[in-house]
């Protein structure tokens, strides 16, 4: 593993090991939080978090650090909501059952509200010595997965007569993206807005990628069922514009992205990072055509 | 209304129109965000956080009032998450039909998720001027609905063979009783630790009476489905000490949590105040035999 790996991994493993080990903790819920987390996808979103930090002198790294975590509880906790049966209704998650399926439907309604809680809660036990900057974590990571702008609002347009495409795909996957930025700049006690566009447009360009992984990849390769978008007839951007054009527009975010970053000493660097993350995300043919260095 | 009621739902109604009326919540989930918070039941734990930050001095009104609207949101989230088909199945709460009911499954789980969101974002949109205010409110409002010892655990103990009625009851109900009354003293600026006992034993007693409702009352009174817990074959006090056993334990927990306020200048008007508010919950042969002036 490599550094940042290794302290994600460590990190989502102390705070999980904090939650469940009181002996308080119902032994099954336990078991099914710890799966919901274990073994990770591509922990992309704490990553991007822990790579803006670095870009902006990242002062404070046990907060960085708890922000990347809770972007990460987030993150699963909308999949193990996401895949129940009132959804997706998916068997499979990360090449092995979902929650629901493993633990029961009960266990996954309780394992998401205890993710999103414990999201929260990271935050506050690492901040004590900058509680400002819980302030600003909290509202960040809140409206990336809230009714208003967040997760929950872009889930919640699968169940409206129209939605706008990029508005779905806005709120439903960028917006935590757009909190991964915003969090690492945030979490450096630097002001966060202008990381907002750099996040926003790698989380569209990610949806793309996953629009486009959902009609051209197979089970294997992406651990979960394939045709999943047409299956439950979810906007798409394969769908919407063909796979040429879901390909075009996927260059053009990662492109406008990449120009987005503000002037900081770690700009280059960063650029690097974003370059070399797009690839380990994207089929390889993929990333040969979209990402141009 | 009383300038309590009118200030926890002045609160409620200016929260929620802030979070759904952006134009880009979608809106069948506002209208099913909004169905879950009014009209409301008893504002029970927000009554009492203030009441206690009140005792305490209430320096800072608008974090004591954010803190109580906090705790009715997550409240109102349990509620939405326990009526679901998985696990109560109700059609009913407050006497209107509950959120899945009315909405939907889909929408009622991301109700849920979206008001334990919003539960944490109000706490930081009103702590700017004492951020390490926030610091206090959030552990002591995320231990309360957690994985290890909150309302997410409580209700995990049901999935499993065997459970402790006190420990159950302690994290399903008392848990967000305890974190009112923290809450209260820490919304003010003062220790949390001293008022834990107070809203424990007072949650404990809270769903003592639930209990007792659930086989003595009717629907109608109550304004939900009685006879629950046996249907369900959840732990219940009645079940575990009959109505005699029960009605004797709920005396001894009310006399419990008045003995544990600590010494502050607020301690009288607030042991009058819990006084009221148990006649209140309580129907009124239970309330005369209970609450001994």
């Amino acid at each position: 593993m490599d550094d940042v790996t290794t302290r994600i991994e460590t990190a989502l493993e102390t705070a999980l090991r904090t939650a469940t080990g009181a002996g308080d903790c119902p032994p099954q819920l336990a078991a099914a939080v710890r799966h919901a987390v274990f073994p990770g996808g591509g922990r992309v979103r704490p990553r991007l978090c822990l790579a803006v930090a670095a870009a902006c002198g990242d002062d404070a790294p046990a907060i960085s650090t708890a922000a990347a975590v809770s972007l990460e509880l987030l993150h699963c906790a909308s999949l193990v909501h996401d895949d129940l049966p009132c959804f997706d209704n998916a068997a499979t998650r990360r090449g092995q059952p979902s929650v629901h399926y493993a633990f029961g439907e009960r266990l996954a309604v309780l394992v998401g509200d205890g993710l999103i809680t414990l999201a929260f809660e990271q935050l506050a036990h690492h901040t004590q010595s900058h509680p400002e900057r819980l302030v600003a974590l909290t509202k960040i990571v809140g409206r990336s997965v809230g009714i208003s702008h967040g997760i929950v609002a872009g889930q919640a347009w699968e169940c409206e007569p129209r939605v706008e495409l990029t508005d779905y795909h806005r709120q439903k996957t960028a917006a935590l993206f757009a909190a991964a930025t915003e969090a690492g700049a945030a979490a450096a006690g630097q002001p966060s807005q202008l990381w907002y566009t750099l996040g926003e447009q790698l989380g569209l360009a990610y949806q793309v990628a996953d629009d486009i992984r959902d009609v051209a990849s197979t089970p294997e390769a992406i651990g979960k069922p394939i045709g999943q978008d047409v299956a439950h007839q979810r906007p798409s951007a394969t769908t919407d514009l063909g796979l040429d054009g879901a390909m075009a527009r996927l260059k053009t975010l990662v492109e406008t992205a990449s120009a987005s970053i503000p002037h900081c000493p770690g700009a280059d660097r960063l650029r690097q990072l974003i370059q070399h993350e797009m690839r380990r995300l994207l089929p390889a043919e993929l990333a040969q055509w979209v990402i141009t260095e």
